[in-house]
């Protein structure tokens, strides 16, 4: 049985599809879409139209900017093509791909412009988007994701959301959240802009704030220089490089699963789970920024979540079949919470800030996966702090109970406040929405949590007598992966994120439910649907009954 | 062509499913369905299972009491049959009903809870839920609409959300949000209920949150008494009947369209698209609260909005292939303007205040219905105050513009807080979220707004030239119903509720959202899938690709 895997790993030396230029203060990240270059069979990436591949790129400079320049205050994100600065997601590779790989593509764009977004918030690296040429569908959402878009006025450049009227599905990547509730542009403009498949020009398009100016062609370059050198005179923050090298990860791929050095997925494919274990650190871990820096990729923190986050997208995209992970973690309690000493007593420091702002983005792309999740709590395990947050990600936790055998949780600063969750709570706070105040205790009162206070303090869904132990982890896993995976779906993205909604939980749930629903209508991806017609001569044939 | 059209109109008289009791202050509403009487054929309501026809009743009695029983304080709502509360929405009838059906039935069961909620918050009329059995699926999720939940403790009566374990889909009138959101249950034990199809008993389901008390079956009747007894006590608000009766509707029905006495819904079914109108009030609307009850359900802001409340109604479930629907009012400014004064000087009284909290519901039901309006603003039109809503509700605003035969729209402090979207905000500020100082101009600065006025304040979408006019709106009508009506949908429930959510827009956005797309999934409705298995003898068979 031969699959495509695909791999989420890359470097600027490997990138086809962006040129990644570092001047000091000011990047340049340009894209240049190779048309041959794709990631799959049967459709070219012509007008820099993106499919998967380009944005895997995307991801790793916006990630690479952070850890290995953190002197770039300013990413100038523009096109190297004349006259055209993206035409979206490629639409042939939409109507060829699976529902799923539809789904997740979307998801996992939606991620990078989310990371784009908590790099501009949280590590002073501001992404303005030059557009030299038309931004259409996915190339105007991406712009949308920058903080300020500035649009080139030579009579033919506009922004357009052309997906409703010409593919019948939605901007698929947070554009119309990202339209009425980031750009706050007017819901009347917003439902012409989004249905007017030419997009607007440079004034029209400045006056509903769909960009934030325009210049002429040839005072366009001049004026994105000006605009970039008054941001990074502006920006107070001054960090100071060197960055650090992020190496590619190493990994041992079976047919078993996948070894790194900190993390291994192993899969049971029969019974349609997975053991995701995380390997707590060594003693003796740096306790300087320095020695940190010193040891750059290869400290506890960084490597782990970078495999972790690997092995989540590697389940998303190469494992459909798996539908339950089963979250483990093997090491020494006191380990964890010296890591998390030193992060928190080191946050200021630039690296331990994008070290944590990892972390968490780790953390969040666990929670959109569209699998569950168990926490296996068993001894020899070390859910404490950071990787206790793994236990409160979870659809349950099963702590394990024997009073000659002793598990313990714990919980550190770092479950306060450092790790929120789409919502913007932390998963503590999301936890005990009715009971705030237990919140507190837990982080003031205990410093470690037998089975029993585990329970009581309500940290833990189950605690298993040791008797019981391996018949209930095996029936609530056989239960849990006989359930319908499409319920299974929409039940764990509507109970994973009670409380408030950002413009993050706004995209992944509403925006996208609502495109997944598009996604499996006839009238998107039927024999006459817009989307399998699109470039065909035939026109699309719509069932015009509303839903 | 013959159709069934679903009427939306009954009264206790007719009811067939539920019986409604007033004693004072306490009503009792006793669910006995009648499996029989059902809305289409081929399936039975058994186990007081419903289907839109119950729940029609269910509305209607929510409606009167507040309009026609004042007094009430406390509804219990029950059931009659021995043992069992209310088995949920009928499978076998989702499982024979069309996706637009299913989609639809569960949108109007969730306005009728929200309509229960609000009944609870704003009208002195608090709903108990006293479950004297099984409530599962539909019927625990129509006891979480209530304020208090009581089980009875018989050793047999649990509460349950079985949808995802036995039918592969969501608990589909906003269980999940409620559990979570609103009951604020812990996620770790609401995955665990939500998948369960058995359910929780008594004890166990008030240690998670799931009811507030049980009682065993020999003190249930006067426990539940008892409980009404103490809130109507601590109810501060001494509401005086008598009520006003609610009659019928006046309609002529055609093939054209409806003719009521205030509203006119006429369809160009060819087109794909609806005229309705609204006709504004008379001159000489009486003044006081007194002249109000006297003139009872023909007083114009009731009657209109019960007009207009229909006429959305038919549109949705009777009318699925009108796609757009313009907006239109006729009648005088002075005379809406009048009338929202008298409601703004009188808001204190319990009639006013019902009329008002009417007038907002129908108005969110404009919201939430999945077609696309536009207001339509002509010479002779009255959108002035909460008429107003109407275009400010609308997708687009067109408003006519030519010198010589003024048009007018004014606000009135009507427009200002008391009719709010489903998120929370006024259509004002949903609308100016992005230039919020606005709102406060618009709501003082003017009386009256003539075309030039009304864009330069944001207003209205297009200001169109009398000689382009017709041509213009022409136009716009056939682009609009040219577009894919999923794509409509999608990106309507997106643009329309911008800014915060509540719960309220997370059940209508996220979970139904998630929930319609499920209704498509084949692990639901396909052949094999588990809604269409449930009852026979095979097993569900699922794809079991995670999404």
């Amino acid at each position: 049985m031969v699959k495509e895997i695909i791999n989420f790993e890359t470097s600027p030396a490997e990138y086809r599809h962006w040129k990644l230029n570092i001047d000091d203060a000011v990047a340049r990240l340009e894209m240049n879409v190779r048309e041959d270059e794709t990631l799959g069979p049967g459709y070219k990436l012509k007008l820099n139209s993106y499919d998967l591949g380009v944005d895997i790129e995307l991801a790793d400079a916006a990630q690479r900017l952070r850890f290995e320049h953190p002197e770039v205050k300013v990413i100038i994100i523009s096109s190297i093509k004349p006259r055209i600065f993206c035409a979206g997601a490629n639409i042939y590779m939409l109507a060829r791909s699976s529902h799923a790989h539809k789904v997740n593509f979307c998801k996992y764009t939606n991620e990078t412009r989310c990371a784009i977004e908590d790099a501009s918030a949280h590590s002073g690296q501001r992404y303005i988007a030059a557009l030299n040429g038309a931004a259409s569908g996915g190339g105007y959402e991406l712009a949308m994701a920058c903080e300020e878009i500035y649009l080139v006025d030579d009579g033919y450049a506009a922004v357009a959301l052309p997906e409703a009227p010409l593919l019948g599905v939605l901007p698929g990547t947070g554009g119309l959240t990202r339209l009425v509730d980031k750009r706050k542009v007017r819901r009347d403009r917003a439902d012409i802009f989004a249905t007017l498949a030419e997009g607007l020009k440079s004034h029209r398009a400045k006056e509903w704030g769909l960009i934030d100016d325009y210049f002429p062609s040839s005072k366009f370059q001049a004026a994105i220089a000006a605009r970039a050198r008054e941001l990074t005179a502006a920006t107070l923050e001054q960090k100071t490089g060197p960055g650090i090298r992020l190496n590619p990860l190493q990994v041992e791929v079976s047919s078993a699963g996948r070894e790194y050095a900190y993390v291994s997925l192993r899969l049971n494919r029969e019974k349609r789970y997975a053991d995701l274990t995380v390997r707590g650190p060594e003693a003796n871990q740096p306790g300087t920024p320095e020695e940190i820096h010193k040891l750059g990729d290869g400290y506890w923190p960084l490597r782990a979540y970078r495999e972790l986050d690997d092995a989540l997208l590697h389940l998303r995209f190469n494992e459909p079949e798996i539908g339950l992970v089963c979250l483990r973690t093997e090491g020494l309690i006191e380990n964890a919470l010296a890591v998390d000493r030193t992060l928190a007593a080191h946050r200021d420091h630039w690296l331990v800030n994008e070290i944590i702002l990892h972390i968490a983005r780790t953390l969040r792309r666990l929670d959109l996966t569209a699998k569950s999740f168990f926490a296996i709590i068993e001894p020899g395990s070390c859910f404490a702090g950071a990787p206790l947050e793994l236990a409160l990600a979870a659809d349950r936790a099963y702590m394990f109970s024997d009073p000659r055998r002793k598990v313990e949780v714990a919980p550190s600063p770092m479950n306060g406040g450092a790790l929120p969750m789409s919502n913007g709570l932390t998963r503590l706070e999301s936890r005990f929405l009715g009971d705030p105040q237990k919140v507190d205790k837990i982080l003031k009162a205990w410093t470690r949590l037998d089975t029993e206070a585990a329970n009581e303090a309500g940290l833990i869904t189950v605690a298993s007598d040791s008797l019981d132990w391996d018949d209930e982890i095996r029936v609530a896993i056989e239960e849990r992966t006989s359930i319908s995976p499409d319920a299974l779906t929409g039940m764990e993205a509507s109970l994973r994120f009670a409380g408030p909604e950002t413009l993050d939980t706004k995209i992944f749930g509403r925006l996208s439910a609502w495109q997944n629903w598009i996604f499996q209508r006839p009238n998107a991806i039927g024999e006459h649907g817009a989307l399998i017609s699109y470039g065909k001569p035939s026109q699309p044939k719509f069932d015009y009954r509303r839903t």
